[in-house]
């Protein structure tokens, strides 16, 4: 049952201004267009899809958007009692006056067209932020982005270097690498220029963390200097690479980006377990899954060589969680980091919280982020993501251990926000 | 605590009337005739042996039923924590009058006689399975099962596949199948024809779904036809197999029964996870245990090569339940199916019973079975199931989201009912 | 909610006086000589210095135990979220009559001063011990431990083997068993002897228990006759191991232990999981880690091979603990023994020890032992215990299942006390 406790915790919570310390978000485009934008979250689609909506049918080209919305809403019945749908729910009754307890053939059109009008409005993504009580919003960005064209004091830069350690093979990825460092790369010696121009260009432009994610086989490790040269120069001459070379060259481009972490001082978000494209056939963005048979243990050689670093970490699967707990009560430089993807649900969002606040340092947890998209979606899932914060805190905190509200609610405040203040130091 | 709430929901979802998907039912003799049927089921000759008493004591020659019964009581005061004697009392007071709060040395024999004059009595299959509210059961039959004798709209043929796909060297099982389908198996293609053969005989006698247990390390993958003709003749010249040949042969017909199942439309039922003989001298099908290190990635071949088949899964560890749920969430063709053996307790059907109601389409998602050889464990069993699924109704969907009684119970009878009845076409 | 019934089942079993199974107490020096012995604890050293205190400030030599007091009390804000600090404000309200809620910098030194005073009172152990309600308390003893000075009637030897199964390539290692023993190990068979002998030694001084703990990739094999001869001869020779015959020679070490246990008919504590000197950089026994890619089929070999040995088991990781319930619901000669460590909090601890009542046989389970350094501890740990302990019993017995409160009362006892004296013979 929900407790009274329970309900004023929340509604303190809830009054907290926040800052994403994660999202997909773009800043020339922070809001949604239209119901295509809300409903074409990858969760939606893939969820419509696994229920048994082809994929063609969403992803038709040249499809409007009102059309695609159409087709998804047909699917909607079978997944009202997932928490995506509820976040959409929420969406629609803060956002576009939506009043039924249901989105369904009938009412759907209605919604659409005021959605509409809703995007329509000036100032909208003003009112989104607001509404949403969003000081800043850190973004996710390609390592050849121009960051130009918006406030980086309220979208906050965020390095991302997926391309970069897994992709390093592909040509493409070389020559963007060279045109955004404006550096010939041709051995280890200017790839680590390159990647210094990078780093100083995101610095310039406020970044405040550098971010990956990472497979569950990958196991960063220090390449001998000798090795690397090689590696790279096999690389650069476009020739094949063993799998062991493959591995070589993501761990020596991994470490290199770990110490320009370390020279400027950026955390590293770590994102661990994901494996692409295990169903070649979903939809966008709907086809990544995990191997639970990863450990933290994979990363005892990093933590250990980078104890300047601070690295935020999530996992995808919970049965990680303990691990991260217990790695993130012994190391100094780990940090607990959200509740990520497939781990994004109350049940494992309520385990792994209870725990994390039962045994990591208070200062050492970033609480949530909501890896969105589209401005709309920090509502619905910090507002989840409080609900469960507020039930932890009066159940194990108040309820079991004696704390004033007052406590209860500073740990609250600091997990939710201020850690975020302190870690990326924005 | 139980809420009225909880109860009034649990009271709804009791009236249903069930499908069982998956039981070992002999539909020959399915109710029990001694109580040392309901006191020789696995579960309590295993824990009393757990508890310390001897595996002689319990599969004597010779043994009298009565005898087996009265010296399992003897240990039953260790058991008595159990949810597994939470079912047995639950039989004795629904079938046999039982009104003690437990069954001891001083009560046992009136019981053993009581239920004696029940099992005797007239009809008492009919009583059991309405008693239980079961309109359908369904069997777990070997491939050569003459399928005779009994109703198959009732007791609904499904086809067990370990044997062909784990034994397939044995020269017994390459008999049984050269006898029950008739032809005399020498290579690739006379065993496709043979397998072949099999289906027909099911899908004439109604057959809804095809099903195996599977030992963690196995990893379905697709054989080069080369490679299983010769596999196939070697295997059937009694030569020796490599363990990489033993694999590919497993692999083969494993493959081929999922071609049977497309071409038939048959859901295929994965049981993931069971090491067979662990603790070789426990008793009676008290010796298998698990290793938890399996991951649902071994599937994706599997599950990519055939969208048509309807993968219902279980799995034998709750650390496994996050991966099927992600699974399922993406994969069209994977659904949740039950809570299996090991994972058949309260605590774990309750974390992954909420964990799938909230990222798993409502209609991929199977909600239990009995597993039952006798059908007096139903009852018991669906109830603990039901008690569950009231309480996580109650909690995440009245209480957190807001629904209607009508529909979370709508949701609870589709998960009981409405999806086996979709999934299995019965 | 906290309610009625499980402050009164609670209550009743803050009465019952305890046999601690498993500590590291140094029985020449129980309690605790400064405030500093409790802030020592490595939980609290571990966690400031995760959180941000340098090693140093910890660990500087000739540091005087109130200035390394100060020092920790300054981080303490920084921990007081966790469940060992709340430990040790249990551990100031009852014996100090602290009666602040938090530690600060302005109130640290009264009560620094306040529990001076405590320790230096005439009978501090006794006090200890009666208010903490234990009546005994095993050890945890060097092989060569010389077991002197002591009443083993209330401080219980236990075995501890790690050196011996690990280490036994150190010649510091083998000295030590040279020493102890009296017999100068030269093959296998005298250090058969030797071990004879410390089993003799431990036998005469009321040893109730060996103990280990155990990496993640360990698994105990039996070594062939000739094979252990020879690997033994190359390490008393000092000769270079590959890590093949490292890992036999742990196996036979290993295995050697286990028979004496079974002919001494002493219980072998297998403590599962732990990677020692994960974070080398970390303070005093804040270094280690795990992998939870371990599995208890790892130990299958031994099970079957000792069913005469009774194996206390406890995993480091939570995820580990269905495969625990599971092995233990299987193997009577598997008992599943206490929280260990990284799952010593009560997020895992009322997890695993829900499933473990509803499945494990109420006579093999070892509810909790306190694993402390110093004897103020026993009293906040178990009262964890007991209140997770009273949780369960009142939600998932009295409620759910309908039993009495003396049933619970008396089930929750069992696995507090009474399995202790039956498993252990104490």
């Amino acid at each position: 049952m929900t407790t009274a406790l329970e309900k004023t915790l929340f509604d303190e919570l809830e009054q907290l201004v926040l800052i994403d310390p994660h999202t997909h978000i773009n800043p020339l485009s922070a809001p949604s267009e239209t119901l295509a934008d809300i409903l074409g979250y990858h969760y939606y689609t893939e969820l419509a899809h696994s229920a048994g909506l082809e994929k063609s049918q969403i992803e038709e080209e040249g499809l409007d958007p009102k059309t695609k919305v159409g087709r998804l809403i047909e699917k909607l019945a079978d997944l009202d009692n997932t928490i995506q749908v509820s976040w959409l729910l929420e969406i629609c009754r803060e956002f576009f006056d939506f009043q039924d307890d249901r989105i369904t053939t009938d009412n759907w059109e209605a919604l659409y067209d005021t959605a509409q009008q809703k995007f329509a409005q000036e100032g909208w993504e003003q009112h989104v932020l607001q509404h949403s009580k969003l000081e800043k919003v850190f973004l996710t960005n390609d390592f050849d982005d121009p960051l130009e064209g918006f406030d980086t004091n309220v979208y906050i830069p965020c390095l991302r270097t997926d391309d970069l350690v897994f992709h390093f093979l592909k040509k493409s990825v070389r020559n963007r690498l060279n045109e955004a460092s404006g550096i010939e790369v041709g051995d280890a010696t200017t790839f680590r220029e390159a990647i210094g121009k990078l780093f100083s260009k995101f610095v310039e432009k406020n970044v405040k963390a550098c971010a990956i994610s990472i497979p569950p086989s990958f196991s960063p490790a220090k390449v001998d200097a000798g090795a690397a040269a090689a590696v790279i120069k096999r690389t650069i001459r476009g020739q094949r690479l063993t799998s062991a070379e493959q591995e070589m060259l993501s761990s020596f481009v991994f470490w290199t980006i770990a110490e320009h972490c370390q020279e400027h001082k950026l955390p590293f978000d770590l994102m661990i377990g994901v494996n692409r494209r295990v169903y070649e056939s979903g939809v966008y963005q709907g086809q990544d899954l995990f191997d639970k048979r990863v450990s933290l243990i994979q990363y005892q050689q990093l933590f250990n060589a980078f104890p300047d670093v601070t690295f935020p970490i999530s996992v995808l699967g919970s049965t990680s969680n303990q691990e991260l707990v217990s790695y993130a009560w012994i190391f100094p430089n780990v940090v607990t980091n959200g509740h990520w993807w497939y781990s994004n649900i109350p049940t494992y969002i309520e385990l792994d919280t209870r725990s994390r606040l039962e045994a990591v340092p208070r200062n050492k947890q970033v609480g949530y982020y909501s890896d969105m998209y589209k401005l709309e979606f920090a509502l619905p899932k910090f507002r989840m993501y409080r609900q469960t914060l507020a039930r932890v805190l009066a159940s194990d905190f108040v309820e079991k251990r004696g704390w004033s509200e007052e406590q209860a609610l500073s740990l609250g405040k600091q997990v939710l926000r201020g850690n975020v203040e302190s870690i990326f130091k924005v």
